[in-house]
């Protein structure tokens, strides 16, 4: 396909595309367009038939006519349609996990505790195209939740979901980075440290301080990792109005400790 | 060269690498391998000589028994090095920008405001080896700076470091995702939103709340900006001892506000 | 009375007392012990006949068989019982802002706006028995339920409340110290600085980082301030188990700020 | 005395008098004013003389023309003179603390844990002139540098120190509330259950989180406390500017967290 097609493809609403209706910010509808077919809302109904050729970025009405934007989805909202069977880790964790990690297009990882697949997809999306993440998970039907979203996001193909438990070992060898979203990361150390590339990082999630305890004290008994660190992120979200700018009156406090190493030879 | 070659260059020290030695939570250095080149620190002395040939994760001995360990520098590591100019965005900052901009590989990008270059290694991280970061700054000296630095991290070769003001208009069309760090950003409204694909994600990063409550109202009377969010990110860090944890004392409080907005159509 | 009988009255509930009944941390019940009366939950209902004699922090039961205590109140536990009228300052603020102001028993004190009364019953119980508090509002229903939630708690007669604009003018001269919770404190700077004693403190509790900006901008110009602290305190409560401790998912984010000051010769 | 005497006492400094003299936010000195002596700072000298008989709340100049102002005290300003011998409890907790236990002008109050006093003073400035502060410590020479401290700020009348262990018991019975900012408050919960008032509150002060879980896990074994409560505040610091205001940089991330609890009968 031409350039120029590539452009009036990806610039233009066309049957088959995922679109993300903008209502306001606590309604976006991702809903793939298909003739006939309608997006029904508390603010009323759009017509699918009526956003195919628009511009992306276009506003349209609603029966209600209330207002609403087609915009084209990013990777991550893909998220609002994910069935969701695990708890997930947030966007503001996410973007760190990967940053500290230093992964990049290209990247061979290891992630363990697939859940949702808010992860995997990211990882997904950092790999590609010639990346891949090994996801492991215990729970056959978690793993099949899991592909089901991946393959909803278009992101299926730079990963491939393994039944297993890293606890009894890891298959791949030389990865660049590991992430663990599972309740015991410490009774994984041993298989970590044998799969990932000498000094690669290994990246944790644990939503209790009694984890976060537990794992950088087992990492110190292990020997084999360095550079420990144990973080949060906390995000704050501002209501900006002209002269009465605030913060947002609550928010969510806590969603998980974070722990970051470096592996490193164990004499 | 061979898949087993490339194995073994990754892992093995040779001379002309970056190393990162680690001493301790506060003495990382970044250096190049070089014979007969020593890295000198407060805890001694290590001869460089004795670092090539040793696996990645191996632990050295200082010229006072001090231990350290050579590590593979991740790309943020390079940090470490950079020559500072301006006022840095933290790595917390950094992640989260890049995860909610949901650009990949490949993805052309707009930066505007390069300053020490954190950020633009950090998106040229991201979207090598097909993408592209149109990195603009109206300072030719801070330009040179950024050059240097991107040397140094290997990524200058998917970054186009334009001296120019973004507010007076903006060559490329057609971008994934623009970033901003400038005084004014609401000054770019016109220029940003002309060379972005249509909703496509603008991201502004702003010290003041002064500067955030310009900016939210500027895109507001402006008309071509939906999804507008102001954050802010907090980290927290964490002194792990068994029995005895407890976030650390001191922290930094404030970096900067965070920006995210997508564009739309102006009708 | 005898210190045994001031002992037993104390520790024994009897007919006419005000009694805190604790079923669990979402359901605490302020309740005056009537004969014959009963209250009512959503867990069962406690006859008050049958927590006539018992010491306080006698567990109970109710109808249901689920337990409950019996506590004697502490003089916030009244602001269960208050009706709101306007947005409260908060705990951890109320705390903070008697803490700084460094006022005690026997200090006579200004507050302007009353609202629900949160900040001047804390006020009433500090300065009493012998200061007082001189609470203005500009709206005489406010003040009408400011009086019957006082009397409830039984701090009324500390507090002389006041239909008035202190923007217009104090009454009162040598206070010891000026707590302010009104939309626009910088237009009362002239007469707050006129009734406080030479070098006492202000303290002004505002939702939105503009009027921290006012006011302190005001104080500047003003001349009469000095010390000037803009702040704000944030609470994050605990899940406490015993190997899975984790704060609470969600928080009140923001409440206000505050910001202290001492007032000071002008020339 | 007569009123008017003590008006102009209050108003006027005298020789003997401590006095505040604020130069800046960083530069506050306490100092009793004293004829012929003079204060010394980096920014000059000010001869103590010079203030004899000044207004509170005035301006004065040091040698070096540098301005200064003379501030009236505020109990916690005596904090400034203090001699530390512990870590201390910071003004943010202090109040906080207080606050929830309910305690005025006339409680009887246990505190163990005496340290350098910042909470001793706190409570005695809180219950005087008829309330008691019972402050333990079971280091002979820490309750001597309190003592110097608490007569430094003129509250030492509404203290009694007390050299003992209050894990071994409490000599006093019918306490209004319970501080205790001691390593291990678990093994203190039967004696301080008996000294205190049937459901009077408990409060503890504590570094680290798992003193928090012992804390929490050990009242409910010993089920005489309800409504627990666990908790930490964060202090955040503005630098207000016009048009560029911005949270401080740095900031005290943690001092410590707060248990708060109430006694109820065991049964």
């Amino acid at each position: 396909m031409s350039e120029e097609g590539h452009q009036y493809r990806a610039s233009i609403v066309r049957e088959g595309d995922w679109i993300l209706v903008y209502l306001n910010e606590r309604r976006k509808f991702l809903v793939r367009v298909r003739k006939g077919e309608v997006l029904g809302s508390d603010k009323g109904v759009l017509k699918l038939d009526d956003v195919i050729g628009l511009p992306y970025g276009s506003k349209v009405k609603l029966s209600t006519g209330y207002e609403a934007y087609i915009l084209r989805p990013l990777f991550h909202d893909f998220f609002l349609k994910y069935r969701r069977v695990t708890q997930v880790i947030y966007p503001k964790d996410l973007g760190f996990i990967i940053f500290i990690s230093g992964i990049s297009s290209g990247s061979r990882v290891l992630e363990a505790g697939v859940g949702t697949g808010f992860l995997t997809t990211t990882l997904a999306n950092v790999v590609k195209p010639d990346g891949r993440v090994y996801a492991y998970d215990v729970r056959r039907e978690i793993l099949e939740v899991a592909r089901r979203n991946l393959e909803l996001s278009g992101l299926i193909e730079y990963v491939e979901l393994k039944l297993g438990d890293i606890r009894q070992g890891i298959e791949e060898k030389d990865l660049d980075a590991a992430f663990l979203d599972i309740p015991d990361p410490w009774n994984a150390l041993d298989s970590v440290h044998i799969a990932l590339k000498p000094s690669a990082p290994i990246i944790a999630f644990m939503p209790t301080i009694n984890q976060v305890e537990k794992l950088v004290t087992a990492m110190k008994v292990h020997g084999g990792f360095i550079d420990v660190n144990a973080m949060e992120l906390i995000l704050r979200e501002y209501i900006v109005k002209e002269g009465a700018t605030r913060p947002r009156t609550t928010m969510i406090a806590h969603t998980g400790y974070i722990v970051y190493a470096r592996t490193c030879s164990k004499q």
